[in-house]
C-alpha cells in the first residue's frame, strides 16, 4: 500500500484533448491536481465550460481561473477578428499559424509558477505537443527546458533548494498515441473542446486545424471523434 | 544628426522610483517608449496614478495597462491582509520579505514579451535592482539572463533570428546612484510612488522598507525625498 502523501501539482487545463490527457496522466501517478484555466478573451469561450467539465470528470482537488486579457496586445486569430483557416492539409500546418497567441504559454506557465510557489508544489504539468504544433515556438522541448531553468532561478523555492519540474508527457507523441493513452485512463473526450471556431451553440466546426488533427487521429484509430457526433 | 528611426521598446512602469529612472534612461537612448503597467490587485493602488503621471511626464508613445489578479493565488503582504513591516534597519531587509509576490517579475516580463512580439520590439526595460532587493530571487542578474534565454526560444521573433534583450540598467546600482542618474535626466521624483503602505490619501508612510530605502538615499545625497514633503 502506498502511504506516501499525494504530491500536489499545478496542471494547466484548457479543456482541450491534450490538457485533459495530461491531467489524467498526472492523476494516474497519484498526484493531487490543482487545475488552472485562463479566461484570456479567447473567442471560443466554450473552452471554459469544457475545462470545468473535464476538471469535474477527473476529480481535481481544486480548479482556479485566472482572468487575463491578452487582447491588450491583440494580434492572433484566437483573440482578434482574423479568419481561422479551414480545411487545410496537415502539410500546410507547419508554419507559425495565425492562431498563434504571442507568448501565451510563457504567460500561462508564469501563472502556474506563481501558484506552484504558493502551494509549495514542485511540479507543473502542461499538454504542449511539438508534433502537431510544430509551428508554435513555445511548444518545443528546448523552450520548456529554458522555462524550467528560469523558473528555478525565479522563486523562493529555487533559492531554498527545491527543484521545479515542468512535465510535458505529450511533447513528442502523435495525436493517436495521446488519444490511446487517454482512453486507457478513462478520459471522456466527449467533454473536451479543441475547436478554434465553434458555432454559436458551441459545436466544433470540424474544419479548423485543431478539429482536423483530432478527427484524423480518431479516424486512424478506427473511431469517431465524439465531439463531432452532431455532424451529419 | 541621427537619422535612424527610433527603436521601440517595452518599458515596465510601476510608477516607482526605479521604473521612472529606467524609463528616463531608455528615453535618453532615443528609444520610443511603450510603457506597460499592471493592476494586479495591489493594496497600494495609488501606484497606478503615479505610473500615469510618470508616463505623461516622460512623454511615452503609448501606455497600456494589463489587469491581472495575483490575488488568485494570494500569499503576499502586497495583495493579502498581512502587516507590512515598518521601521526595519537595512540589515533586516535581506531575507525574502513578506512583500514578495510569487513569480511577479516572471508574470510582468511575460506580458512585456507578448507586447514586444506584437510591436516587433527587440528590447524590454525593467527596473530590477539586486542591491536593495537582494531578498527577491527574481531581481538577480542570473534570473534575468535565464528569462531572456527562455524568451528567445518562446517567440516567433526568436525563431526568425531576432534577439530580444532584457535591459536592467539599475541592477547593480545603489539607490543613491539611481537617484543621481534620474535627476540628471530630469526625472521628477515627486511624481513617483514606492510606498508599500500609503495612507488613504495616497501619502507615503515613510516607514516601510521601500520608503526607508529611498528616504535614506535622498538623505545621503543631502536631499529630502520629495514624496515625504507632507511629513512634518
Amino acid at each position: 500500500m502506498n502511504t506516501a502523501p499525494a504530491k500536489p501539482a499545478v496542471v494547466l487545463l484548457s479543456g482541450g484533448l491534450d490538457s485533459a490527457t495530461v491531467a489524467a496522466i498526472a492523476r494516474d501517478r497519484g498526484i493531487t491536481l490543482h487545475a488552472l484555466s485562463f479566461d484570456y478573451g479567447q473567442r471560443h469561450r466554450v473552452e471554459l465550460d469544457a475545462a470545468r467539465a473535464v476538471a469535474r470528470h477527473l476529480g481535481v482537488a481544486e480548479h482556479r481561473w485566472a482572468n487575463i486579457d491578452l487582447r491588450t496586445f491583440g494580434h492572433s486569430a484566437l483573440t482578434d477578428q482574423i479568419d481561422v483557416p479551414k480545411d487545410r492539409d496537415e502539410s500546410e500546418m507547419n508554419d507559425i499559424p495565425v492562431t498563434y497567441v504571442p507568448a501565451r504559454n510563457t504567460i500561462f506557465l508564469s501563472y502556474a509558477l506563481a501558484w506552484a510557489e504558493v502551494l509549495e508544489a514542485d511540479d507543473i504539468f502542461i499538454g504542449v505537443n511539438a508534433v502537431d504544433y510544430s509551428g508554435y515556438p513555445d511548444c518545443r522541448p528546448e523552450y520548456i527546458a529554458a522555462f524550467a531553468n528560469m523558473a528555478n532561478l525565479a522563486t523562493k523555492a529555487g533559492v531554498e533548494g527545491h527543484t521545479l519540474t515542468v512535465h510535458t508527457p505529450l511533447i513528442d507523441l502523435p495525436k493517436t498515441e495521446i488519444i490511446k493513452i487517454g482512453l486507457d485512463l478513462g478520459v471522456d473526450y466527449g467533454l473536451t473542446h479543441s475547436c478554434y471556431d465553434p458555432d454559436p451553440a458551441g459545436h466544433a466546426c470540424g474544419r479548423c486545424d485543431s478539429c482536423l488533427l483530432r478527427a484524423h487521429a480518431f479516424q486512424q484509430l478506427g473511431l469517431q471523434d465524439p465531439v463531432l457526433s452532431h455532424h451529419p
